[in-house]
């Protein structure tokens, strides 16, 4: 084996660094909590963006850009937004450099500083709803669905590869309405936009609900989420579609004549994903030899390893692969043959065992005497030798059933961590010995998920929604509670 | 007419401006030198990057994602690039705002000052060599064939919206490799590559060439470029690939150890395209009632619109407009249906001609009954009765027609605008009175291309690719010259 992995057992974090640096991912780079996305990562980022922009095309919405830069005052406008984002962000101040007279270097010329300073956008509310007062005037204008494919730019103190990055890639769903149903309704299906998506694309399968209120987004009047649950028992948010209200409008005052002729202000949504949801998948499925990726994403999702001794074999092999080959393809599979020779094949088999390959086709000289070949699973490592007549078809049909098998290993883990708990003692100790989702009775307060956040690190990941409505007593000042929330510790 | 359009003669910049603004590709934003790409305008982009990047693909190409930030002290690693981009930019010098204390607003707070301040990547060769100094030590890990889908900020002065905005969405390949001669070979290809995107898909003809020493890129070698004609004779240059020697290795010490074990400097180059396309696509074709778009890459290459008196003709137009809509869908037909009822058709028609869409069918009941329909070209305005049964086949040849026919006629625009120009009298009357591009003699002097350029604001565009040997004069100085040049004024 050429690269090690560190056991998942051994550490956690270490494991997931290694799978993001070994299985070629992603990279540090010389700029503070910013990645390099590589070539395979971001192949994988661009199968997970192609199928979300094709289901936010089919859901009527279309794309745009905005600037990547936010006047300092735009952030000031919405009053809870600025609590949310004008913390820790990217602040441009000066627009030339100029060469040091003291020294060989460049400094920054003092003459050209910005009037105003611009930030580099966190998210784009702002700058957007800024641009909506012009595009909107009559209800005729409504609804507006845009998307933008974007990076953003939060400045974390601490910072770990996809999970939570300065710079990071990601959607903003911006739309506006001239309804509050019809906004409810669109952040309500992006969210199951979102959820689908997770679950049919990335086999992850999540449990959808909305946060409370000191989990909303900075200017939301309802988050919509979708958490996810990580082989270490930790919860991670994959996806946020936000109800704003009127918020926005009335703070770019952006109003609309109705159909009877008179201005209203225009209810809002907004929803996103990122390249957090690499982590995501990294975290959800792989094991201790590598990454596990599920096949409709999977950059590559069939390998074919020739084993041969001399060039007569390796001529019969690469003919017989490169029929494989062709038939695959024509069934829409993204295959590849590797025959560089500068390798071995146990060398190659650890490598995309590694990458989280699918299915390896290992075609060797005897095998094809006997019009067979060996075809390994990455999921569940199981070898198989199969009759070579049809073979296309039949891995064809091996990655479907892959993609299932691990949508429901996964589903089958987060239905074994959700558990109820009844008292504090029986919350701590679910919480440190067996992880996952613990469902609560919780006063309502934000007080007391504060207390509960300090004492415990957990958080109320959200309320499902469809919840089940149950009187209990809260796990912990035992008030009054009318449902359990889901409480988990969290990326 | 909805919307006026200012007619080129009047005012070629402000023609250019209405049609931006007014078939809806970009606006304005708040923030100086920046715009917005409206969902029109950027679904036309997509098009194109979506070409290019099958292009790239098909070439051996694969994308990443590098930092947007640029610590301050690359910029300085390479003499020459310093000189060039590290004059007008964006400079980050601090990562929080705060309350103001004295007041309501926001605040930079003077203790997040960053160490080493970070710009803005203008271009990303000096992030990306400071990359690859870990991605490459042998040979076998070259070569290196990475692209990347980025924004960009350059701190303009004066801007104009596609041509020249301070942040801008480019694509920019970096490759890395083990000979000199391969370099060069890339950089030749992919020149090709983007000549093929603009002839074939844009329908725009393009001079292949490579500039002089002083309108090269800041670090190369070569500068290999395209160079288009605008109607109004100016010209545009449409994208740049450059052999950058091995220049970028040696200022980020990039070294491989190659086959017989000796260390070596990598060999690179660099290549990029803008949205700055855009811009060059809306000059090339359109005329002053609006935009006209080559099929290929339209948003939207049919429009059915209904003429029609009462539900039930609506009805039987609709059922057609179906049927039609379905058979182009089929024949992979980006078309749309009309039947907006709150504008006219006469509305409509001035519409989609601002907007360049290339094929309007209007179906009228009376037409039905006669089992004919009317299509028009947006390209010649011409209007033809077509029988209803094949209309959709039809449509499809029509609109390779309408490629064919744009690029025809800017082919022959362009071929009648490259005039020799044998004294000085001749050249700058040429310049003054006819325009495009003026084939004349140069010294061969940067001296000289400055003088001219600040006489008559004209460049050497580029020494054409394949330039044949001539002996002559040279045109201002009359010094011995083996080959004329491209002269131009250009955008």
């Amino acid at each position: 084996m050429s690269k090690e992995i560190t056991s998942r057992k051994q550490d956690y974090a270490q494991w997931y660094n290694d799978l993001v640096i070994k299985g070629s991912l992603a990279d540090y780079s010389a700029v503070r909590g910013c990645m390099v996305i590589k070539p395979y990562g971001y192949t994988l980022w661009e199968n997970m963006r192609d199928a979300l922009d094709k289901m936010f095309k089919e859901t009527g919405h279309v794309n745009a850009y905005f600037p990547l830069f936010i006047p300092k005052s735009f952030l000031s406008k919405e009053a809870a937004h600025v609590e949310g984002f004008a913390k820790e962000c990217a602040v441009v101040t000066h627009y030339r450099l100029k060469s040091d007279p003291d020294g060989g270097g460049l400094i920054v010329d003092p003459e050209a500083k910005l009037e105003e300073e611009l930030i580099i956008r966190p998210t784009s509310e702002t700058i957007i709803w800024n641009t909506y007062k012009d595009w909107i005037q009559s209800y005729r204008d409504l609804p507006l669905l845009i998307n933008q494919w974007a990076n953003v730019v939060r400045w974390e103190m601490r910072t770990r590869l996809f999970l939570r990055t300065a710079e990071f890639l990601w959607q903003e769903g911006h739309t506006a309405h001239a309804t509050r149903e019809e906004a409810v309704e669109e952040a309500e299906k992006m969210l199951e936009v979102y959820a689908t998506f997770a679950e049919e694309f990335m086999a992850l399968p999540v449990i959808r609900g909305i946060k409370t209120e000191s989990e909303r987004f900075a200017g939301a009047e309802e988050t919509y989420c979708i958490e996810a649950l990580m082989q270490d028992g930790k919860a991670l948010q994959s996806g946020t579609s936000h109800f704003l209200g009127q918020n926005f409008a009335k703070a770019f005052d952006v109003q609309f004549s109705n159909k009877e002729n008179q201005l209203e202000y225009v209810w809002a949504t907004s929803w996103g994903v990122s390249t957090r949801l690499v982590g995501a998948l990294v975290m959800a499925h792989s094991d201790d030899d590598g990454l596990v990726l599920p096949p409709r994403i999977a950059p590559l999702q069939v390998v074919i390893v020739p084993i041969y001794k001399g060039e007569e074999q390796k001529k019969q092999i690469d003919k017989k692969a490169k029929e494989i080959t062709d038939n695959l393809k024509e069934l829409g599979v993204r295959v590849k043959y590797d025959d560089n020779d500068n390798n071995r094949p146990g060398w190659k088999f650890a490598e995309y065992e590694m990458k989280g390959v699918p299915v390896r086709l290992a075609l060797g000289a005897r095998d094809l005497e006997k019009n067979v070949v060996e075809v390994a699973r990455r999921d569940t490592k199981e070898k198989k030798m199969i009759g070579l007549d049809g073979i296309a078809q039949y891995v064809d049909g091996l990655l479907l059933d892959i993609q299932q098998a691990l949508f429901n290993k996964a589903k089958t883990y987060q239905q074994e961590h959700i558990t109820p708990a009844d008292s504090w003692d029986e919350f701590e100790k679910l919480l440190d010995e067996k992880g996952g989702f613990i469902s609560a009775h919780w006063d309502g307060t934000p007080e007391t998920e504060q207390v509960i956040k300090e004492k415990t690190k957990a958080t109320i990941r959200c309320i499902p929604l469809k919840n089940e409505r149950e009187k209990g007593n809260c796990i912990l000042t035992g008030k009054h509670s009318v449902q359990r929330v889901l409480f988990a510790r969290a990326y």
